[in-house]
């Protein structure tokens, strides 16, 4: 084992450190939305906060976002436009849209506080603009606020729970990544965070009774050590950059053309967590993104599988597709139209195969005989009649596929934008709480963020990485700070 | 954490161990396949060896198997029965079958190693009579050996590698999982085992340099110590009883209604190495078999999902069926056949939904207009010409369904039995040494068998488990012996 106190996950004792380098109440790994939030509650709970990020600046992958926040049961957003929601409604839809078994602690939480939580990014100087955005799935390229973003109004969801946008996005046009992180790392350094930038938190600082006191991490090359006096909190994202653990957790991630990543997302803030006892779960969950919408009206078109076959209403949110495709699919999915959806849609795509007849776009797909035309038949026999009984896409979006050339593009792997990012990582608490495979708290050791398995579960909804982030960020600082009241670390003081 | 400490996973420091009442250079904890192939090897390598057995016999999980093993590469059945193979064409299946991301290394080694391991069950007394017995999937009902457990001759493995039977039945009639238990725990304590019934491990013992150095065990509802000299081999099972475990990290199993266990299969084994350290890999797999093959002239009928597509070629294995059924079709599907199809195969299932016409049967399934009747006539119209150039049904089961009346059985979880077990488990090397995240071998601990994750990936084949179990046992075993001449637990003997 000498070999493995080298490496990154491996604790190190307490007993053998003999001074530290930095030292505060609380520490936290990573500067993104989850470790800005988890920073803000626990200087606003009196400990001194002490941030280490690895890169020059802050904001981490969270900048890179379009910068919608799932929050819903009600905001002022949502009832200035008319939609009406409620705790339970929210709380229907993302059991519904994220499971098998998502986490229904974090989730009943996470709906019942989130007014409080949008009223609380007010509070740090966010703005929400009170507008609705109609394109679903994504932020609006405008400074409008809601949006759509998890097919809450499609089949079906629009079946399970009163459907309502719950996407919010600070009012800057475009993508408010950028600005949401620039103005929250602002806020924590104005109420009194301490930053460490270019410092890569290396592992863990157990003392002998197992408790987490401290970590170990790397500046210039230099090993220093940073003593926390109340807690650890791990909030330095995923994995989907570290291809090893790909490999052996989530393989299907390595197809994908696009990992949404600022460079941080290499598991070391996961297995950081492992190497201290912590479980980690759904590993082999993964968000998965396809550029099919905006706009929507592109789903007037039909997806269809590598044998022809429909296997998803096309108005579905748009990672959910994504999803269906990579996981369920091998990722092989094409886009058919005709000539009337192909005008009305000005797809920015090059058209992969075209035939006068479905019979000639079969043939060039190399599709089985029959297998496309038999498809697109009862499809437009339904669709003439406004309705699509198999699959359920709305009625809005049905138009028989009848005006020659017919089209397809493909949308596999290989062939256009899958972006993904890994969704499993460390269990916790609702409170952050880093839990063994028995179910029981590691004394001192905290985790949001995409470094643990969260709202998400195993299906992803827009919004819900820096709703979770935010929200379960701060419940990490402030259980982090109240650790000196819970005695457990006296000795260590 | 003094909570934590009460619990199984949480590892002893060996240095609060006063007294051990039992001591070992080898420990292995159960007495399934795994565990007797360990205790094999590691007494044939000079050990003295002990096997702790939960249970009041042991056996395992095994001896309710079918006694098939996956072996090939050339063996004498294989010969006699003249089916040529060999290790290429067999590590090319396996790659293919089990994947996506399969352990390569094992794999190689497991193929490679495949007609010795053949001939050291020889030695341990096993027969095998050199016949053939052509019902696919499972055992024979006579005593009868070789038979295609994996959908070899299937598409797509077909086209992928040489078809040959690889599964190998001990000579007994019908399930001889029984019968190679009894020998093979027979065979062990003949050759120097000693066991101990009735014993319980909890957790693991570490040295303060973190190497295994034996583990706490409860019999008789008192807490017992065992001290192993060399190491320590978990050989418990997988983790299908556990209902949390399951519930977090493979929740599709909770809908099937047969766990295959025989009792022991609560992960205690995996979380006793995730509490040292050790790293879990596949923890979402499972083999999920329905009772779908043998006979395989069942498959002449048409397998269809809840949109009333066809989904699986219907001669795959059953396993893969099972599978996809659980994994990609929610678990909801349906055997289709006609008058003529229903005849021929005299079904032991009773049929659910009865149409004089197909147009009949859809209404009566709550099918959409249309959906089945254009599955059913795209597959006559290639069955009529001896073809399935969507799903690749071998030509011999094509045969049109144009007799009525039609009937449908539902296969969905709630209706049919689907047997299970969990395929997750430690990631360990080919030769048994549990890793840690790093990569690095926890110095004394050893895995095999469902307790790891192996040979299976997430793609199962019947014979696998009992292959892997046997051949990675046998390497644990050893692994385990030998690791004092590695001179690394010197300082604790």
């Amino acid at each position: 084992m000498t070999q493995a106190k080298n490496l990154a996950t491996e604790p190190r004792e307490a007993a053998g450190i003999k001074r530290y380098d930095l030292e505060a109440d609380v520490v936290v790994v990573g500067f993104g939305l989850a470790g800005a939030c988890a920073s803000l509650e626990a200087v606003a709970a009196g400990a001194d906060t002490l941030v280490l990020e690895r890169a020059s600046a802050g904001g981490g992958t969270s900048a890179m976002s379009g910068g919608v926040i799932y929050m819903g049961g009600g905001t002022p957003v949502q009832k200035a436009c008319g939609f009406d929601d409620d705790p339970e409604q929210m709380f229907k839809f993302l059991m519904a849209a994220t499971g098998a078994e998502p986490d229904e602690a974090k989730t009943r939480l996470f709906c019942d506080e989130s007014v409080a939580h949008y009223h609380w990014f007010l509070e740090q100087g966010i703005p929400f603009k009170h507008s609705f955005y109609p394109e679903p799935s994504r932020e609006s390229d405008t400074d409008d606020c809601l949006v759509f973003t998890g097919g809450e109004d499609a089949w079906p969801f629009n079946e399970i729970a009163r459907p309502a946008p719950r996407g919010h996005k600070p009012m800057v046009e475009a993508a408010a990544g950028g600005f949401l992180m620039a103005h929250m790392c602002k806020a924590a350094e104005e109420a009194g965070t301490r930053t460490e930038y270019d410092v890569l938190a290396e592992t863990l600082v157990l003392d002998h009774e197992g408790r987490v006191t401290g970590l170990v991490a790397r500046r210039d090359g230099q090993e220093i050590t940073i003593r926390a006096r109340r807690g650890v909190v791990l909030t330095s994202g995923g994995f989907v950059l570290n291809e090893e653990m790909v490999a052996r957790h989530c393989p299907e991630v390595a197809k994908c053309s696009l990992h949404l990543s600022s460079g941080g997302d290499d598991g070391r803030g996961i297995r950081m967590g492992m190497g201290a006892g912590g479980e980690v779960m759904r590993m082999g969950a993964a968000e998965c993104a396809i550029p099919l919408t905006p706009p929507r009206r592109m789903v007037r078109g039909v997806l269809v599988n590598r044998f022809g076959q429909r296997f998803i209403n096309e108005d579905a949110y748009y990672g959910r597709i994504g999803q269906t495709s990579l996981f369920s699919q091998n990722g092989e999915i094409y886009f058919i139209h005709d000539n009337d959806t192909y005008e009305l849609n000005s797809y920015e795509f090059k058209v992969d195969f075209v035939g006068e007849t479905l019979e000639e776009l079969e043939r060039q797909m190399s599709l089985p005989d029959g297998a496309l035309q038999t498809t697109i038949e009862l499809y437009n026999r339904h669709a003439e009649a406004g309705t699509d009984p198999v699959f359920h896409k709305g009625a809005e979006f049905l138009k028989p596929l009848t005006s020659p050339p017919f089209g397809a593009i493909d949308c596999s792997t290989d062939k256009v934008m899958y972006a993904t990012f890994t969704l499993g990582g460390l269990h916790t608490l609702p409170g952050g709480d880093v839990l063994t495979p028995d179910g029981v708290p590691i004394s001192g050791l905290y985790a949001a963020g995409r470094t643990t398995s969260g709202i998400a579960g195993i299906n992803y909804v827009s919004g819900v990485s820096l709703g979770d982030a935010s929200f379960f960020g701060r419940m990490a600082g402030r259980s982090a700070a109240a650790n000196s009241a819970r005695g457990t670390t006296a000795q260590t003081r």
